[in-house]
């Protein structure tokens, strides 16, 4: 009965198995008990409640042992699933101890705290796939630092480019990716131990020593505030995941666009049973990179609906609070898949030179005309050049002759240019400028760097 | 391992299991089947295939026969969830007709159509609950017709209203809401028999009584074009469910508010087993109240995603095709919930008559300021009047004094009005216009009013 | 110091000035300038205010005769632009008067129907280019009902089809387009006129004849219930926004891929004086369609904003009014550049049927695989036939032969088929199917379509 | 004729006139002129071009000194606004240097680069009303460090806190607010000197020294790669906006509730000529707030489609480019008044302690359910505890009784505290717990705290 990124039949398409045992509703019940098992261990260590209560408690919270579609069902009834757990576990603990469990705590607390180590665990399994990526990106850049291709723009060929370069360009976007994952992990990763209205009153004086051994024990930063209503933690996570998106749009739409019957520069290495079509046998299609747009525009999905959701009323604002109960999971889901897809698509990309180099040479030379127009400026001033490469230009395309027969054959140019220095300019290896240099620049990739300082800009 | 809207533990709270059964895998499986089943039997009733063919396609299209969790593994091996389908169904059909299965069809034609197939199912199952809804909005708008209320605007009491005129407000959006959904039920219902890329060439030359058989027979309408990759059908449901999202959201937030301790003029229908708070006892939350406003602000995600996955590349774009496979199930489990809980709201709607008197009077009659004025107005010109009374509230502000005492003491008022003049201008019940009126507008409430003519406008 | 939308250097890239005239500053105080005087007008009819009063108001209501800069400035000092209008009018009609300028209305009433006839005036400038649009799209379909070219599914030659396939497919796309604006008219174009809190009780005992007398006036719908706070009508313009965006962004993408250097298919009428690119001449931009893509993507900006701005609190709520004031024109001016863009494109564009076929042949046969399966199908199974395809598909990318030489060359296939039947199968002109009869149907333009019946479906 | 945020009816209740002068069309040509002048200046430097040349071109890059309508024509004229701006600065320049203009250089490096000293403008413009309106909000919880309110949860009367708890939040979001924004900076304000597709060709063999030598010049960081078509810098801007909104909605429609009739406990200063409603003249809106949470909403449109502007085509894709032509004025304009009304907000909140305390007494006493709740806990268990407060809740509510005297009489109640331990429980004085230290750690308000350390989590 899964439907959605559960769905027995589609859902492996989109959703990630490992982010999926962390935040099914198995992970989301134990980091719920991480969170109660660590609030009696340091209560207990401060004398708040007996270390026996704490150390039953502690032994009652493996998810593993609890009946979900019953607790599931019990929190319809009680329209609550916290109250359901925690009804659960004071069960399970027994007579003599129940009374310490979920001592001086609210649900928020319990969710919020349990949510952000689920999110600790998340963002620690996209890390590995997002490096891993950057890497193969970066090994492409290498390994093609000097392969032509076209370089287009506004879908015309435009000047020459490296395929090193296109690559340069993805690993430099995925390096600012985890700089900003990295950058904004404490900020996500934050304790909840506040209270029913952030005043912590029912946790008692030591309401300090308390929120950091908790802090400590689960390894969460400590905030100075509660933020049961301050959602821009959470914001920034919808932020994070619409930024992995645009990444893994842009890399899978354009190995999209390179693989396709009429440019077919790359192909993605197909999975071994891949069948190309039920129909069209002939057909290579590029499945992973197609998956790769599709996660990125679900992402935005929720990712946006978390930035909209800031406007939490007073104290505690459950209607807003909820949303995020599902945007959270599906955001993590999507973003594993990508992550993963990403790399795989980058490790296995067959990219074929000759053909760059066969499409490179569709305008005949014409992508040269830059350089035929910054060899003639000196000689014409660039007025005249740009208008003479303009009317050139528009002569091959309307002839259907070859660009570079046509800039030869011209009286003008040949005044201005020895048939050696026209060679030259319609040579594309002479002008990829800096395209090399910046392939190697791509290639150092490490763990995210340290923040930069803003102190220049 | 559910996650999202099918976590065990949560995924209860916000989406329908009506329609979860209807978009789950299975649903979507047997949507497929109808599909393969209708067009076979068309295509025997043509003369196309065999009529043994057909017959015995059609008896293996029960979803229930099948094996989900194979068929989702087999999908992703093929990367390639029909294909799959397809192999399943021609080796339950058999060697002998298995060549006749999904016969000169395309993978999307198939599942464009299942997912119409499901789409009606679905909305099927939104409009009893909405009409209900509505129903009940009509019936406490007459039953509350005449019940004052302060009106509310930028959050000041400005005017005496009745609660019935509130509700009939409510009335009025779903009706228009329904009729929205009921005019675009021809478009987003449409059968798709396009071929591999909308030409048909596959289905052979009779496509023409092909296509119109196989949309008669599954009881969807025929479209003039293919529409692989025109998906402004599906943008359509993105902007219907987002408008059902607008008016649960406008009436969850508003019971919140109007339930809230310091209002206090509605409440829910707590569950049974309802408990307020694991802290506070004394609490009465909005519970579902608050849920509408979860599943609208969730709604909004996948919604929007669609309405923004228009630009499908040529012929046939899997990318932002693949997106809708999780945005539209998404969409109605949300909405399915979304539109009983709205019925359940309405229909247990508790209202307090006496809490709204009394509210009413929290200014001590200022709330009558524009009844005073509108007196006055004729006696001193409405510039005076406005001035006077901005002055007369002030005071009262200032004072802590009651308005009514205010202006009644103040000798510019005595002049101008008599004191039986005055107690008429502050009498709530003589300024609420035509509130009971409209509230009797809302009452007839009725199948999706056929669709209003354009000339006039 | 004109921005965004107004720049003086880039605005009109963006925003259509016809729809500038009607949703500027100027445009919005004579729509409500309208209302006051149709107010006054009816309220005279009804014998409420002197006739003498209507005149005078009627006469003082040309937007031309006040100084908006002025009128801005005392708007912001008095925090309300209605206000510092009905100021500015009171003064204009003189002491006499004054006192029945906007007699019993409130702000919100002018506003919000001086809106919906600024968006009367907005939709009647949209449908003449999106109707131009739609024809022209439709001339495409019938001049190339046989203009061959490659069907691309997933960037894959798939199978051939028509050029006019693909244009009846954007005919059909906006068809629907107008279809939905025509049904939406009553409800997007409707009066307000309601009063401080929908009681209209300042307006007095005679509403219904002055509610049905101002709308009568102004021609627009009366709704039977205020909308202050129900702003699904709104929502709803942000919806066909959306979806007009969708086909703008789908047709404007697509020329830009079929214009690029490698397809080459389609070429937009340049510009007189447009240059190509200040860097490389040999360019021939897609500049119209480009700004369609970009104008339906901003599109998605306030009509999502004004799609999720539902949640209206109480009687009114200013906060999420305001909105309103910004989105909808902004709206409205993308959308008429987008419309006449769309016109001015596919009016304009230039299809190249020499470079269809030579691109359709790039695959030497490939996308002809589907037509020789199918010839096989019958002789082998198409089990079989399908193996054997994609081996001899796989046979001819590998080594760069032609897939027609390769088919023709193998011996299982020269056992099932003769030459002829080959030759027949690998001709494109016998493989597009309903392609010609599509175009055929899509010819057919009119205004729209009456609303189709919901009842079949 | 200007239209949304430049209307002059409206256009001033929403944009910020110093983001205004920064981002019209004058501002943006000053800072495409600017890099003009620095690529020069850096060119000559390197002896790349002559510094006659330089210093010529420098003197013409005045914006003041060109004519900005005629330029707009122009640009619209060639389709094209650098173009034409470049046009324009080589006729100032004359003839005999005008090649070295734009020497080398592609219409978006320009273009970028420009956007990007406007952005540094920009931030530097909010930083301070952000940091005002963080120390306001810091003053306000000193202030109110142990003022009583009544704490909500769910719209629920939860548990006593003090205003100075919830100003400390706001404290608090703006903090991290302000900090993400300043580990941004770098990402975002950046060189953009990659010539035509990235490789920098045109701009001669010594790129390096001249790629840094600008960013030197402008005070920009110098990019690794080129980031024509890797736009995750300016969907960071998106997401920054965003994260803005959040919090001006938060802040802003909290006080438009705290300030509503029914709660009255805080107001904003009004405007010396604020008129309170043209008919209700008792009302006192929260007019800045309002316009707060309009600024939010509305700032979620551009930011939204910047966030899914990622997937630019190839090296250069100028229908996604476009976009930001537009959306990037828009958020500085909306979020510089967003940030300045919030600071006048919050510098200028009056604070009602009476009217909060009264609040807090409207359950009477029922709020210090979870504090007699606490004190009951020890002596009889939390179930039976928590049993029979909710009863005595109940009652309360039922009867109408206050809470105090319902809980005060019962036997229960009386066997297990004392009247001076049920007195000490029913005062809210004894149950703010942490809220006037949490406050006290609010106090602390600074630069943009140092980029935290994301080695613990």
């Amino acid at each position: 009965m899964g439907s959605g990124l559960d769905d027995d039949l589609v859902g492996g398409f989109f959703a990630d198995p490992r982010q999926r045992v962390i935040f099914c509703g198995r992970g989301r019940l134990q980091s719920w008990l991480d969170v109660e098992a660590a609030l009696a261990r340091t209560q207990a260590d401060l004398g708040l409640i007996p270390a026996g209560a704490a150390a039953r408690i502690a032994s009652c919270c493996d998810a593993s042992a609890y009946d979900l579609a019953a607790l599931g069902e019990e929190a319809s009834a009680l329209q609550h699933p916290i109250v359901a757990v925690v009804h659960a576990l004071e069960r399970a603990v027994g007579e003599r101890w129940s009374r310490f469990v979920h001592y001086g705590a609210t649900s928020q607390d319990i969710a919020d705290s349990g949510q952000a180590l689920q999110l600790r665990a998340g963002l620690d399994g996209l890390e590995p796939d997002l490096l891993a990526a950057q890497r193969a990106a970066a090994q492409l850049a290498c390994r093609h630092r000097e392969t032509l291709e076209a370089g287009r723009t506004r879908g015309q060929h435009a000047v020459p480019i490296t395929f090193g370069l296109k690559a340069a360009s993805w690993t430099d976007e995925l390096s600012r990716l985890r700089e900003r994952i990295a950058q904004a992990r404490p900020r996500l990763l934050a304790l909840q131990i506040s209270g029913a209205a952030g005043t912590l009153a029912a946790y008692g004086p030591r309401w300090r020593e308390l929120r950091a051994g908790v802090a400590r024990e689960l390894g969460l930063s400590e905030p100075e505030q509660p933020w049961h209503a301050s959602r821009d933690r959470i914001g920034e996570l919808g932020a994070l995941m619409s930024l992995l998106a645009m990444a893994i749009e842009r890399i899978g739409a354009e190995v999209v666009r390179l693989q396709s019957t009429d440019l077919a520069e790359v192909a993605e290495r197909p999975a071994p049973a891949h069948v190309g079509s039920s129909a069209m046998p002939q057909k290579r299609n590029p499945q992973v990179a197609e998956g790769l747009v599709a996660k990125a525009r679900l992402i935005h999905g929720p990712a946006g609906v978390l930035l909209r959701n800031g406007a939490h009323q007073h104290e505690r604002d459950v209607g807003a609070w909820m949303v995020e109960w599902i945007a959270v999971p599906e955001l993590l889901l999507l973003a594993g898949a990508g992550a993963a897809e990403l790399r795989e698509l980058l490790e296995g990309l067959h990219v074929d030179p000759e053909q760059m180099l066969a499409n490179l040479g569709r305008t005949g030379g014409g992508i040269l005309a830059e350089a035929v127009m910054m060899a003639l400026d000196e000689r014409l001033g660039r007025d005249r050049a740009h208008r003479l490469l303009a009317e050139l230009s528009a002569e091959s395309r309307l002839t259907g002759r070859p660009f570079a027969s046509v800039v030869a054959a011209d009286p003008r140019v040949r005044d201005a240019l020895s048939p050696a220095e026209l060679r030259e300019a319609l040579d594309p290896r002479g002008w990829i400028g800096a395209a090399p240099e910046l392939s190697d620049l791509a290639a150092g990739v490490d763990a995210p760097s340290a923040p930069q300082s803003s102190t220049s800009t």
